[in-house]
């Protein structure tokens, strides 16, 4: 499986994926002030890997710190505030970076070198604890999907939106190797064409049968009996089950609805943010304009033309028939539930 | 008022919609096959505007006809029958190249010069009448948006989807008119992208305030309240009120309906196919799976990938709030409103 970020010396090489699936490039990072720019720049994508990738650019920054101990506390702190500045609504990024912030309290009377290979060792274990939990994910999810299923999904919430394996793919992944998969309908998920490059790329190489359509499709292809499920991922999960994810899911969700068709999110626990009640409380990231204006450098619209650019919204919580978690399939009531497995 | 298409001495000119906003061009056309591919290759576009073209297409093809008197009638039919496979799904199309047929079986023993001025003053009459009918639908539908309105609309159903003025951007001009109008919504509308195109270049040439989103963002924009009502065009409309429309607008009518937005359909009677009992009978195109996987000649997305292209959806009547025509706002139960039209 394609490797998203990963130690070589003393580089980061993060899978620009950007570029794909026009081509295979990695990135090498010597500072986390890149690894800050590849995660603004969506070189770096997919909530529970921006986490995990921000972990890393912390550890990448006290690894190559070269300056007076006595500030090292100062450089971790501004660096760990840069990382988290990057984008606002993944609430995974906050989590990878307070666990590190709580490695690096613990180990800061260490020596440079030991505290370094302490974080280090901090972010490859949540690499690895990353794959692990997408495995169960995909194992319990594979159970709400039919022999013979046609799933639609949006965005990547794939092996390249994680360390590995992948959340909704990764429950598509796993039932696809129990033999239930008849088709993935990937919308292309505009404005960054996240379906269209990197969902399609991903099944592709793997042999998952995937038929691509556009965003406005999704609605005619389940009127049509075409679509039997729908598997999203998450980039923030409210108390009460609210779910902000890539923008578009909230109209697949009530497009589900609609036709009766099961509508899961696929996420770790580690995208819930107990502390706000509802999705109305989740900030949602809006990007540049030009992200919606331009398409591989060539203006598609007339260029002055105002646009409203908001990379993510909210689907509430009635919308959802599971949360398919590490720890099984949540139903709803979902605030009652999110509660027992907080204080579990 | 930008002219879609007209007669320059034995030529006629259609202007190419596929270069907007890019350029503005007119192609022009010496025979009825350049007519028939122009609409093909989505040139010209629009259910009106295709109907009148086409109608320009038959007059143009008799104009220009030198072979033997006695292959007049059969080169007519073949035209007609080359104009009519041009696109399956807009009706207007089949009623304009039946009425231009009505037209030539009258006129036929006139002498070919007689005939062809006939024929170009049927044509010509169509596209005056057309835009009297926008006007007409501009002038009914602007009751319906309230001051302040921030109305959403899909695809290009304006000046340049008919011979003036337009179906669905023409309740948005008359309501702008009269100030009532703070904000349009323009859906992108991939994969060809007319939203972007051409409904955004056509109100901003007036003025008209426009914002830009793509399709996914639609459902998101409804929910935070930022829409007032939905207009959109037309293809066809079957007796009992089921729209068939550009792919995308399906999922807006699911969308509003969820929201308790009001959904109204702006287009012209000759858009009701009468013969046909509800949508699941209109034929629906489905076009080559390149324009989902290229834009501006670049693969976005896994150049094998398949691709489902469906051009049209169908949106069944009980989501629609009414039916702007040039008699006025049909509104449910639909079956006996058009049943009533039609009589009268």
């Amino acid at each position: 499986m394609i490797k998203t970020v990963y130690f070589q010396d003393d580089s980061l090489m993060l899978l620009d994926q950007s570029q794909l699936p026009d081509k295979l490039l990695y990135e090498k990072c010597d500072n986390p002030a890149q690894v800050a720019d590849a995660i603004v720049r969506l070189k770096v994508r997919g909530a529970p890997l921006i986490g995990v990738t921000a972990a890393f650019g912390l550890a990448l920054g006290i690894s190559n710190y070269r300056g007076p101990a006595e500030q090292v506390d100062q450089y971790f702190q501004a660096t760990r505030k840069l990382l988290a500045s990057t984008r606002p609504t993944a609430v995974n990024l906050f989590w990878a970076l307070k666990r590190m912030e709580k490695a690096y309290m613990t180990h800061r009377h260490l020596d440079l070198e030991t505290l370094a290979q302490v974080l280090r060792a901090e972010a490859e274990a949540m690499f690895a604890e990353d794959i692990a939990i997408n495995r169960a994910i995909g194992d319990h999810g594979q159970e709400v999907v039919p022999k013979g299923g046609r799933v639609l999904t949006i965005c990547n919430a794939g092996a390249l939106a994680t360390c590995g394996y992948g959340t909704a793919l990764g429950v598509i992944r796993s039932a696809a190797v129990r033999g239930k998969i008849d088709k993935v309908w990937a919308c292309e998920t505009r404005p960054v064409l996240q379906g269209a490059r990197l969902t399609v790329w991903e099944l592709m190489q793997e042999g998952i049968p995937v038929a691509l359509i556009t965003d406005g499709m999704a609605g005619y292809t389940m009127q049509l009996g075409k679509v039997d499920l729908i598997i999203v991922g998450a980039d923030r999960i409210a108390a009460n089950g609210d779910v902000a994810n890539k923008i578009g899911t909230f109209s697949l969700a009530v497009l589900a609805s609609y036709h009766n068709i099961p509508f899961y999110v696929a996420a770790p626990l580690s995208t819930i943010d107990w502390s706000i009640d509802n999705g109305a409380q989740i900030p949602i990231e809006e990007r540049h304009q030009d992200e919606v204006r331009l398409i591989a450098g060539s203006y598609l619209t007339v260029p002055e033309v105002e646009v409203f650019n908001p990379a993510f919204d909210v689907t509430p919580q009635h919308l959802i028939t599971g949360i398919i978690s590490e720890k099984g399939i949540i139903k709803p009531p979902y605030l009652s539930a999110l509660e027992q497995l907080k204080t579990n």
